[in-house]
């Protein structure tokens, strides 16, 4: 299926474009870098706010049946314990008895044996949860972990949400935020790491109601990546066979991306029964059951899970914008970024440095970024500085030229078509409000020019 | 100084409301909670969020000198003995000898002693760093340790910055994120906890002009907490003494403000010098010099900090918005918030839930929700449903009455004068548009009358 996929990202251009322009360092790297963390630069964080702010508008701010939350990283360890993590969040992992090199045992299989060709012990389990202590003494009175999902500070809070909102089910609690996993095998650029970030939707239902509302989720996240952007042919439902699922588990089903090194979870949507409130039910003595007036029962609400990881998001909306093609005879980079993704929205770029044209060019910059992420740039030729905007992913570049003086008029140059519309100035505002919400470029009362001036 | 200032909020108060109107919860509260660790529930994360939002659109978005960057919350153990947190962040503990507890020694100066009355031992430092391991083996270089600041994120990315953004001197990084401190002694609500959210700026400036910088960003912090509608008079300056400052710090002043417990740090802003550049091209040996093409030059630039607690943010817009008051005969709690900090902008209230009406409400609440958010409430006396959107502050109310379906009008009610206008639905959205904007509740087309229906 991969050899089908036509895509010109590759793994080395990404990174390469990612650290030059500024999306995406490897952490504390004067000293070496640290392994599997990432630091997001001035376009990165942009990017990945705008993934985030999209997730939380249409998944929390305009649904009735959704809250959102932002609970600590730092949990008291009896949830872990319910939660079944302490016992089998880990990996088997075996020591070479002559270099000491500990692997996991699932990858020793596909791979070659240690280098070193020394002797195997047997596996032992290695939690994958990072461990510190709290306050002043470290003894195991004091261990707490960093959390390995955001997801169960969704469960411990639904008595206090429910009672503080006065929700009716079916309605999901939201999360985004970091998570750690002590993971033995990382890679893929930011597609597996130590550190990383998750948005999390824990969505109770009434039990016998699961099957609806878990398809429902899945084509509901589905078409999220679609709406933003990403190409359907670089998504896929996966669904999870009976031998993958916990015991408890009812269904699960991903939805991956085509990344440069293959298909790969972008979110995971699960049917969890109502296994989380029960564990906790019992570990706490607490009644997490839900009162429902209108059946006058009392119950376990069951759970649908959808689980996407930002980091992942950040990839793959980088991946699938990445294209290159030929402009004016000269080769460009471009991030084809849907408009609600791209970290900058338009580029102002007058055609002089000088006066009275830089100013003009200001205040229609100061305008301008009142509402939107913008950049200036007045260095080099225009044609350089249509490139330098391509290659971030800026949907619009606004050329003003000495005529913009006489005429109040401004040219707004389109990054995928290259079309260029000239516009008066007191029009600007209300056409890349309409083009950057979706409207298509041909529309509009001006009419748009192939060719790069 | 404190008695001259009038505030109806106590901590219980705020401690109270936040816990039943779903602002902020105990961590982990059914297993008794997590000390010095909250969650924000659906009100405080959207509270939260606008503070960030703020900071984020007002710092960095909208300023040519800033540029945004997340880094990861691991770095590499280096970074922490280069700025000198592994050696000197780190609090005097003494030990009972009898019950083995161990106690700040400026706070036991201070208070009684130990409750056992047990003999105290020697004190002894003690690193309020988060220790933990990465990778599978718990030995001396597998150490990480959790971020005490999110700060030195921006010092180790200074050279990939400016080689990836061409920026200019002077320029600032602006990052927020989640900090980590093993506090011995937490309290005060939100206000000194053991994980919490920093909003931090490093500011780079040509060494010799730092002082008229630093002048710069005090007044340009103090002023953004007045713009966002605290209170002048809690709020105050203190600058430190020469006896309190780092031997490198060239200057230090707090915005404080006033919080229950009397006055407390908001935001530190610090003038570093070329400390903390230093010490990293010295631990890296790396040139972390900036090249200044103009002067043809090349040094360290001085650095300026404005460094403000998230947490301790949400709990000043709290307290300062709180206000009790009576309004038609009955006792009302009111948090009067800023617009652009409110939760919730507006709510939308049909006089009943009988149709056409509840479907002529739900239109305009769909509407409004594309931008803003914004609660529908159609339970209990429309006198009730006013208390409860006083209660967390959403600064306006429209009212659907019977005769809205006849002339397609709307009473829009405001929170802090209670004045309420008639207008036409097409007119709402500018309307709330320009009121959440900060224009005067007198001023628009409409007349706003006193008192409530």
């Amino acid at each position: 299926m991969a050899d089908e996929i036509k895509t010109k990202a590759t793994m080395e251009k990404i990174v390469s474009l990612c650290r030059r322009r500024g999306f995406i360092f490897q952490s504390s790297e004067i000293y070496g870098t640290l392994a599997s963390c990432w630091d997001f630069g001035p376009l990165g964080v942009e990017l990945k706010r705008n993934i985030k702010e999209a997730w939380w508008k249409d998944m929390v701010q305009t649904r009735d049946d959704m809250v959102g939350l932002d609970s600590s990283i730092l949990m008291h360890p009896m949830v872990w314990q319910a939660s079944g993590h302490l016992k089998n969040f880990s990996d088997p992992l075996v020591e070479c008895k002559k270099c000491q090199k500990r692997y996991r045992q699932d990858e020793l299989e596909k791979q070659e044996c240690p280098s070193c060709g020394g002797e195997l012990g047997e596996p032992r389990q290695f939690n994958m949860m990072f461990k510190t202590y709290m306050g002043p003494i470290e003894d195991s009175s004091a261990v707490v972990y960093l959390r390995p999902e955001t997801a169960q500070g969704m469960f411990v809070n639904f008595q206090n949400i429910v009672t503080s909102t006065r929700k009716k089910l079916p309605f999901g609690i939201a999360q985004m935020g970091k998570s750690f996993r002590n993971e033995i095998t990382t890679g893929n650029f930011i597609f597996r790491d130590r550190e990383f970030e998750q948005m999390e939707i824990e969505y109770f239902v009434k039990p016998g109601t699961q099957d609806k509302w878990f398809e429902f989720w899945v084509n509901e996240r589905f078409n999220w990546y679609k709406k933003l952007g990403i190409k359907p042919e670089h998504l896929m439902l996966r669904q999870h066979c009976k031998e993958e699922l916990a015991h408890y588990a009812l269904g699960c089903t991903d939805i991956q991306f085509y990344f440069p090194m293959g298909w790969g979870e972008l979110e995971g949507i699960a049917s969890r029964g109502d296994y989380d409130l029960t564990q906790h039910a019992n570990a706490s003595g607490k009644n997490l059951k839900y009162i429902d007036e209108e059946a006058k029962e009392q119950y376990l609400p069951y759970v649908i899970e959808p689980s996407a990881g930002v980091d992942r998001g950040v990839l793959a909306f980088l991946c699938d914008a990445y294209d290159e093609d030929v402009a004016d005879g000269e080769a460009r980079v471009i991030l084809r970024f849907h408009p609600r993704i791209a970290p900058v929205k338009a580029a102002v770029l007058p055609l002089s440095k000088k006066e009275p044209l830089a100013t003009y060019a200001r205040d229609i910059f100061n305008n301008l970024r009142k509402d939107w992420v913008v950049q200036y740039d007045d260095t080099q030729s225009i044609g350089r500085r249509y490139r330098r905007q391509d290659e971030i992913g800026t949907p619009f570049c606004i050329t003003i030229d000495f005529q913009s003086l006489e005429d109040n008029q401004v040219t707004v140059r389109e990054r995928d078509s290259m079309q260029q519309i000239r516009i008066p100035v007191a029009e600007l505002k209300a056409t890349l409000a309409a083009k950057l919400a979706g409207e298509p470029i041909s529309q509009g009362r001006a009419v748009w020019k192939t060719g790069e001036k």
